[in-house]
């Protein structure tokens, strides 16, 4: 899209009780305010009573000087249907912190998506309980932070990264094979905006090690599982998951290799997807209007 | 669904000039008959100017009673944005000519869906150039017309065949592997309401024999392609296709074994999508809201 | 492939400690015989002293009058080198009980793939805990044994169900969506002769209801899995698995219908890899030659 | 593998007239020399008269100082059965030129997975027609020549690249997105050598601009063919395909982008198959050993 196209794009994304009139109060706002509705989703869990899900993705000329306007009509038109709900511009590119560790694939995919223009956001810091990937990160011109952690250091390091986020004005972790625990406190601190790439197809082989275990298992297929990070290990909401096939001439070394290939896949969907707001999340689940 | 939720159930497919409204004056229309919306899609192709489509799906409570309200009220909310549209209730459940020649996978498979629930419409006749099938027909309770087709009975045999659709009152033609090539006045007779499944990924192997030449030319995939018919052989609107992978060992009559099933698949998918009124078409392509 | 050409195939399957000269001594014994091999599979789980597994299909002219002669050749061939071997013979097509509770899906697509000749071996009785099915049996010109399981007489029963499978000498056992588990002492009656099909990607929710489990974990695909019996329910080897993609907007019926159609084409895939001799265990894996 | 392993390793691929005692002469003739076969694989266009083609993949103790023995042993073997045939040593890395125009991503992703040491062959030039993609091979190390093409320079241009391959004693030509056709002088130099990635499901849209067809005709998946070059363009034998799944809502702009992944796993896999050995070509067909 041109610069221009983009300054007037909006999203609004609403959960509310599933009750009649919902879809047409905030059609029928939009359409008093002239915009045009590019793409609405819609999805109740259950359509007696049950709980409704809607994304709008439109553009309002002018976009830029009638924010105000916009959001306060949107408040006036939400109080009365009980609407959780957000407006968000798509101007407003999301800035984006990567958790690395050692391995670099999912990094360099997220980076190289992002430099071939696929990302409606940005990488703004890389950070890493190790000093290998450094050069990646400058390679694409972002600044590294090494912050070493130890059982003993860890509450300390974790003071220290959200201390980064929040000079870098962070407003989505994604942790791209990231080998460490976060704290709840940490992850209470981002909510449903820290995507972790799990490398098994969830709830197969949670934990550590997977692909020695899918090995050990025999499975045909492997897969990874992206997922926004709960104060639970391996159980936040899914958001994507995919699988390749693989045999028994496959040795644990080939499925690391194979899987890969599967996680810079899968954590890059999740990712655009979070950035273009098309994710909301309900009892431990995703909506994802893709 | 339960037969009460199937009777207040419709659906009203939309196509008109994209202008800003149109979502807001549907579903403002809606709201105000007290419908409840299960589920609403939108797709517009070019947001500055071009043409939108929507297809929303809801609940009105004793519809049966209402159906001239809601026809008037439709008609006269479509008829200031220039909406092509139509209302399709749930309860009427699409009927259904099914044509074979001597192959059975593809009839088979639909009448399998049929008899597990699956399929929102109901095959009512078998049509065949041939009798091969019509014990099949016989086992699931249907009519078997055994017409037979030469070049020189040709027009013959499709009035005839006209005939049975007309007595049959039949909505959908389905093509299951019917190795003829209907008349430009035929087609013209069910405009979009014919589905043929051709045996290959098209445009790849247009007409005869594709396994053969899918089998020289050495592909590695092989598939199948779902779409309505029109004038032009194998050139109509393509509903859904899928692929499965094959090798160098597989012989031509491996690749047509592995593609009757996909022929299968990808026909089943494309039928039941039509029954449950998903299917819209524009400039000869379709939009599928799945 | 014509019956000439049947009644002169066989396979030659082995598994042995990994030294040289295994693949020599194979091949040519059977040169020496003057047969001609078709196809030779062959997998080292280590080439440094590990076990080897090899499959050799090959045409031996007038075989039926040189089977003394190939077994006596192959013991002496297979002795001094540790071969566990076997010689299957493509004309004995293996004879099959399907076993069934009330879902039929699985039952009619091995039946219809039967009755398309796409299986190399027959089914010849089904056996069921509930009477639902007699009727498919019947169609296909199948016996039916409705042999009732309860807590009290599932020894009874069992001992029925293993008579049934002597009288009609049965080679391999495939559970349909047969909803009983299996007494240890009936599965080591068959070992690596009984197919099950799991309705999930194990080892994801081993267990009963994993679509109701899949569900409520939200995941993004959902898998069926082919396997061998064992004494531990869910954990025999796997042979097959395959997944498809589901969104938030599948429902636990949804993810059920989805996944008859999963599952049916695993299992027939897995049923059809076992009557051509393709799969070898070892260590609770399965090599499968495809 | 360690680099002992490596060394000692090699792989004899064959192609002759299918006749008993072919797998037995060469495995006879491996075994002698006391070599370990890792992996066979052979495949018999027609068991009665065809063309039989396989790949022996073996670890021969203290291989570089028996390569004489080994060639001249295999020359003997090789001679009474009309094979064609080579060896092929593991530890002769080929040397690989990868083409390109100003499309960096099927560049990346063969330069990423060389440093991820997933590739067995080794980049060594990057050769363009236009200078966009300069900074890339300097990334990762590599001579980059500009040799623009016109077309009236087009035979000096390929003089100069001929020049630019044997001086890097290259073995294997990729072609990664270069938008240029090459001569049939050119392809005849190399021979089955020359990798090249079409972004389309081949045969279908053939030619210029495949994803513009491929929207205009409504195709519900997109595609990418590796394949190896020959005098008719995109018409040589097909290595890998593989598609993804797209929608109505697509555009142009979305099936390249999505495109783009999908070129360059195809092309990837190509490659590295190619580099492994597995794969042999006849009748504008490739046998791949995968």
């Amino acid at each position: 899209m041109s610069d221009t196209a983009v300054a007037d794009r909006a999203r609004i994304l609403v959960s509310c009780p599933d009750r009649p009139g919902v879809v047409a109060a905030i059609s029928q706002f939009l359409y008093g305010m002239n915009a045009n509705i590019v793409r609405m989703d819609q999805y109740s869990t259950d359509p007696d009573g049950g709980r409704l899900f809607m994304r709008v993705e439109f553009d309002l000329p002018h976009l830029s000087d009638r924010r105000r306007e916009l959001e306060e009509g949107f408040a006036r038109t939400a109080r009365p249907l009980d609407m959780q709900g957000e407006i968000r511009y798509a101007r407003e590119r999301k800035r984006i912190a990567i958790f690395v560790s050692k391995m670099d694939h999912c990094l360099r995919e997220l980076l190289w998506q992002w430099q071939a223009g696929d990302l409606s956001g940005d990488p703004v810091v890389v950070i890493s309980n190790h000093p290998d990937l450094r050069e990646v990160a400058a390679t694409f011109g972002l600044p590294f932070y090494h912050v070493p952690v130890t059982r003993e250091t860890k509450a300390e390091a974790e003071r220290r990264q959200l201390e980064i986020l929040k000079n870098y004005r962070v407003d989505l972790v994604v942790l791209a094979r990231y080998m460490q625990i976060l704290s709840t406190e940490f992850v209470s601190a981002y909510p449903n905006r820290i995507i972790n790439i799990h490398h098994s197809f969830l709830p197969a082989f949670v934990g550590a090690n997977p692909y020695e275990r899918a090995y050990e298992r025999g499975v045909k297929l492997i897969g990874a599982t992206a997922h926004y990070v709960t104060a639970n290990l391996d159980e936040g909401p899914i958001i994507e998951q995919d699988v390749q096939r693989v045999n028994h001439r496959d040795s644990v070394e080939d499925l690391k290799r194979i899987g890969r290939h599967i996680e810079r896949v899968v954590l890059a969907r999740a990712v655009a997807w979070h950035l273009e707001d098309r994710i909301l999340t309900y009892k431990n689940k995703t909506v994802v209007f893709v």
